[in-house]
C-alpha cells in the first residue's frame, strides 16, 4: 500500500503518467446542458402498443418536454499540464464511449489525455447516448439505424463492400489494419441510433458548451468535425486550437478566415484515398484547409502513412497504435504554446 | 504543486476522501456487455423522412443489427476498502446518470462510493443512454416519453399532482423538500425515454454483468430494484448485498427464500406513506422483504424520518443530503462486513 502510493507520488512529480500509473484528479462530474421545453400540444390522443403481445393503450402525447439538452462528463488531473480544456466530439452514430476504453480493452484517448494533464469534458451530442431524444412529436423525422456489417466496410477495417462476412474467419480486414477486428462486435456494441435532422439542436448544444466551458482546445472525429468547424466559426475567439481526426465534412467555406487565429491540426489515418467516400471527405477538409490558410491562418495537415504510421482506420482512436497518436496530437498542442 | 501532493498522500493514508480532496483510481474505463445480433429480414423497403421538409427517400431495414447490450463505466480506487465491487443501477426512464453529479452540481453518489473506497461499476440499462436501442423492426413497441412536469408531481419534490406549474415561482414544493428543486430543469435533461417491453432483454445483460464482474454488492434505484432483485435470484451466490432505495417493486416472492444469504437494506425516503403509489411500492417491498425473511434470510428497512432524516424525495441520491445518506449506506456495508 504505502509502496504503491510512493510509486503514485514520484510519477505525479516527474511528469505524464503510463497506463499502469494511478490517474490522480483533482474533480469528475458531469452535467447536461443547452436543451428546450418543447410544448406539445393539439396532438390527437393515440393507441400505442406499450408490450409486445399486449393490448393497444391509450397515449397522450401533449404537455411540456425537456429535448436537445447535450450529456458532457468531465475529468480534471491534479497535475494540469493543458493551457485550456480540452473538448472531445464523437463522430456520427456514436457516443463520448468513442474516447473510453477501445473495443478490446484498452485505454482510450479519454485516459490518455487525462493523463498527459488535459481537464477533459467528453460529451455525447444532442440526440445521442446520455443526451436522449425526442419523441416525433417534437422531431417529424425518424432514426436510422446502423447495419451490423456497415462500419466494417466503410471504415477501412476491412477491404471496402463486400468484405463483411457473419463468420468472422470469413471477413476480409485491410492487411495490416490496426483496428482491434476480433473486438468488432464490441465497437458495435458502442453503435447508436441517430437522426439525420437535427444538426441545428446538436451544434445549439455545442455552442452553449463552448460559451460555459472555452477558451479551449477542441478534439472532434468524423460527423463532429463538420459540427466543431461550424462551432468554431461562430467563437473563434474561444477556440484556441482544433485537433480534426477525418472530419466528415469541414465548415462553410466562406466563414473559413474567422479561423486565422485557430491552429488547425488535420489527421487523415490509411487507405484515405483508395477509399472513394473517404477521399471525397478529405478533399473537401483540404478546400476548407485551403480557405483558412487563404484567410491568414494556419492548417498542418498529418497523414499518418506519410509519417510511417500505417493501417490506421477511421477509428484511429481505439486502433491498437492510438498511444502513438495520441503521442503525435499532444506534440503539436505543445508547438501551439497550448501544453507544458 | 508538492503541497497539495502532500495533502493528497496523508489523506490516502488517513482514510475516507472529503469533496475537496483529489481522486486517485489505478484505473478507470467503460465496456458495453451483453446483446445479441438481431437479424431482420423479409421487412419492405420503406419511404421515411430523413430530415424536416425533406423528401421521402427508400430505407431499407433488414440486416444484421447489434442489440440489447449494455453500457458500464469503471472507477476504480487507489485505496480500496470495499470487499467487493459496487454496482449501481438506476431508475426507469433514467441512465447512470442518476449517480453523477447532483443536478445542482455537487458530488453524486459516484463520486462518494469511490472515495470511500468502492470499485464503482454504473451502468445505463438496456436501451437507455449510451447503450442503444433497437429500431421498430426488432422491438415491436414503442418508447415513451416523459412530460417535463411528472417527476415533479410523481417523485414527492412537488406536492402532488397539481403542484407543477410552468412558472417556477408557482410551484408547489413539499416544505422541507430536500430536492435541490431550483435545479429541476436539470434534472429532467437526465431524463431517457424509455420502452415498457424491454424487461427480457435489461435483466439478461445485468445478469452477464453480474457473470463478468460479481461476487458485488449491488445498490439499486426504483426500477433498477425490481430488475436487482430478479437478477439477485438468479444469482444469488454472486450478490453479496443489496442496497435498495425505493425499489419499485421488487422480486419474484416465491424466490424470495434464494436471498436468505444476501443481506438486503431497503431505504425510503419521507412522505412515502401519504403518496398512494410509493405506499403501494413499499408494500409490495415489505411484503418481498418478509419473504425474504422467512426463508430465513435477513432485510434491514430503513425508513429516512424515523432516523430523523426529513424531506428526502424519490431521488435521495441527488438531494441536498445525499452525503448523509450515502454515510448511512456505508456504515450498513461496514456492519455487514462489506467494507473495512
Amino acid at each position: 500500500m504505502r509502496k504503491i502510493l510512493i510509486a503514485a507520488f514520484v510519477s505525479a512529480l516527474s511528469g505524464v503518467a503510463a497506463a499502469d500509473e494511478p490517474i490522480t484528479l483533482r474533480g469528475m462530474g458531469s452535467f447536461h446542458i443547452g436543451g428546450r421545453i418543447a410544448e406539445v400540444t393539439g396532438k390527437e390522443t393515440r393507441m400505442i402498443v406499450r408490450q409486445p403481445g399486449g393490448p393497444q393503450t391509450k397515449y397522450d402525447p401533449n404537455g411540456q418536454f425537456m429535448v436537445e439538452q447535450m450529456y458532457v462528463q468531465y475529468f480534471l488531473p491534479q497535475s494540469r499540464k493543458g493551457k485550456y480544456p480540452l473538448l472531445m466530439w464523437h463522430g456520427g452514430g456514436l457516443t463520448g464511449v468513442t474516447y473510453e476504453s477501445t473495443p478490446d480493452g484498452r485505454e482510450g484517448w479519454l485516459n490518455m489525455f487525462i493523463r498527459k494533464g488535459w481537464d477533459v469534458y467528453n460529451s455525447d451530442a444532442v440526440e445521442r447516448g446520455r443526451s436522449g431524444f425526442a419523441s416525433p412529436d417534437v422531431w417529424p423525422s425518424e432514426p436510422t439505424f446502423l447495419n451490423y456489417q456497415d462500419p466494417y466496410e466503410r471504415f477501412r477495417i476491412g477491404q471496402g463492400e463486400g468484405s463483411w462476412n457473419s463468420d468472422p474467419a470469413k471477413r476480409r480486414p485491410i492487411p495490416g489494419t490496426q483496428f482491434p477486428v476480433e473486438a468488432y462486435e464490441n465497437y458495435m456494441k458502442q453503435s447508436v441510433p441517430r437522426w439525420l435532422s437535427t444538426d441545428e439542436p446538436i451544434i445549439a448544444a455545442y455552442v452553449e458548451l463552448v460559451d460555459k466551458i472555452c477558451p479551449c482546445v477542441m478534439l472532434a472525429h468524423s460527423q463532429g468535425g463538420a459540427f466543431g468547424f461550424k462551432v468554431a466559426e461562430k467563437r473563434p475567439d474561444k477556440i484556441k486550437a482544433i485537433v480534426a481526426i477525418e472530419s466528415a465534412t469541414a465548415g462553410i467555406v466562406a466563414n473559413a478566415p474567422k479561423l486565422k487565429d485557430v491552429p488547425v491540426l488535420m489527421v487523415f489515418g490509411d487507405h484515405v484515398d483508395e477509399h472513394p467516400r473517404w477521399a471525397a471527405f478529405k478533399k473537401i477538409d483540404l478546400a476548407y484547409a485551403d480557405a483558412i490558410r487563404a484567410g491568414g491562418g494556419k492548417v498542418d495537415v498529418v497523414n499518418l502513412p506519410e509519417r510511417g504510421i500505417k493501417g490506421n482506420s477511421h477509428m484511429m482512436m481505439q486502433d491498437r497504435n492510438n498511444a502513438e497518436i495520441a503521442d503525435l496530437i499532444q506534440k503539436w498542442l505543445v508547438d501551439q504554446k497550448m501544453a507544458d
